[in-house]
């Protein structure tokens, strides 16, 4: 028995996210099926994020409990033959028993794509939110440089969420262009049910001019969700990086 | 009457190419029947390239006459509420009626976008050619810099290509990187059938080392298709911009 560790890269657009659910394909069910397509053995996942229905992620890390004799580097290539085109086992490795993908995370970085255009995009349209308003991007810049730091992050969680400590520590929060879009990155060492997304819309109402860049603080001292913006769409967001201090 | 120019975006991999064809659905087709649709008239594309089966677009030009009341300025959006989301105007305007999309080009500009890497990209699959062996940058960009200048590109047509005089004017060609990708830009006056896949899968076979930098100008000597490299695949390849002196 080893314990395997999978870092895998998927187009979220087919899936109701990553969790197993009873009347809907994710992506933690057919990597499963595919290891036990592969190894006739039933495994169960265990992801170091649960991204939602739409978000893509270039590298998620989900470990299992392995009895075959696939070595453990070659299980990516060998999986990859077992699954869709739109999911993608980029690397897989051997950890030791204690390691746990969701514990040891020192940090995740999240990407989300805005396109601020009057038309949408059809190339990337499943990779990027479609805003048909000009934004401010210093305004935006500005709010953006107020998510650093460690706060308590209550009002930037949707109802569902399930964790009792709100706060968290957010190493880098960024603005910036990538060619034609606008995109925001943050580095955290943990993220609320729909942190991102609400981080993200709110930086869109900034930069439309329907909030001040305040409205952050404000949040942080009420703990009030009505203080910021709307919740940005799923299709916008990757979950690019995760690094593992023991790794 | 007036003569209206589309400048059109699209994903290419639902569809056989721009042209219109008997049995297999064109965005040629798609664009006309969405005009059809809209106003009422049955109208003939002339677009300014005729790319290839999986090919993108972020800026194909197409005209039409047309005889509705409609402001030329109104066409993108008018038209995009009739089109699928692989499919968008950017824009729309008028032009002189000598006007001419495919004639009146100052230079083409496309990007051919690669992907190094062991296992292929879950997201960008249908966007980037995968190469699963590591490329050399600085030979291929030494071979991307022969192409420059003007040259008799007869190696570089694929079999099938119409045009006489096989002399075009590369006024840049360049290979660098943009995050994981290695992409390679070249804009010219004009392009032979599948010069720019002939290009960018000779530099692949220049970068793994199956080919010398120096292929490139016995090519141009003694017009042999055989001296060069395998063609690249066309969803790799985005035709993203035609400059028209008079517009």
């Amino acid at each position: 028995m080893k314990k395997v560790v999978l870092q895998i890269s998927y187009d979220g657009t087919s899936y109701a996210g990553w969790q197993r659910q009873a009347n809907a394909c994710s992506v933690q069910e057919i990597v499963e099926k595919g290891i036990e397509n592969l190894t006739q053995q039933r495994v169960n996942l265990f992801s170091a994020s649960r991204t939602d229905a739409g978000v893509h992620a270039l590298a998620q890390y989900a470990s299992f409990e392995d009895a075959s004799s696939i070595p453990a580097e070659k299980f990516s290539f060998a999986l990859n033959t077992k699954l869709p085109d739109d999911i993608r086992v980029v690397r897989s490795f051997k950890v030791p028993e204690a390691f746990n993908c969701r514990y040891d995370v020192l940090y995740k970085s999240y990407l989300y794509r805005i396109f601020p255009s009057i038309h949408a995009s059809a190339l990337f349209r499943n990779f990027s939110y479609h805003v048909p308003v000009p934004l401010n991007f210093s305004t935006m810049q500005d709010a953006a440089n107020f998510i650093v730091g460690e706060h308590n992050f209550q009002a930037f969680e949707a109802t569902g969420g399930q964790t009792k400590s709100k706060v968290r520590h957010m190493f880098s929060s960024e603005v910036f262009w990538e060619n034609d879009f606008l995109c925001y990155r943050v580095k955290g060492d943990g993220f609320l049910y729909n942190m991102v997304r609400i981080i993200a819309g709110t930086l869109v109402d900034i930069g439309s001019g329907k909030l001040e860049p305040t409205c952050i603080s404000e949040a942080f001292v009420t703990g009030d969700r009505r203080c910021l913006g709307h919740t940005a769409p799923a299709h916008g967001l990757v979950l690019e990086q995760i690094v593992y201090p023991k790794l």
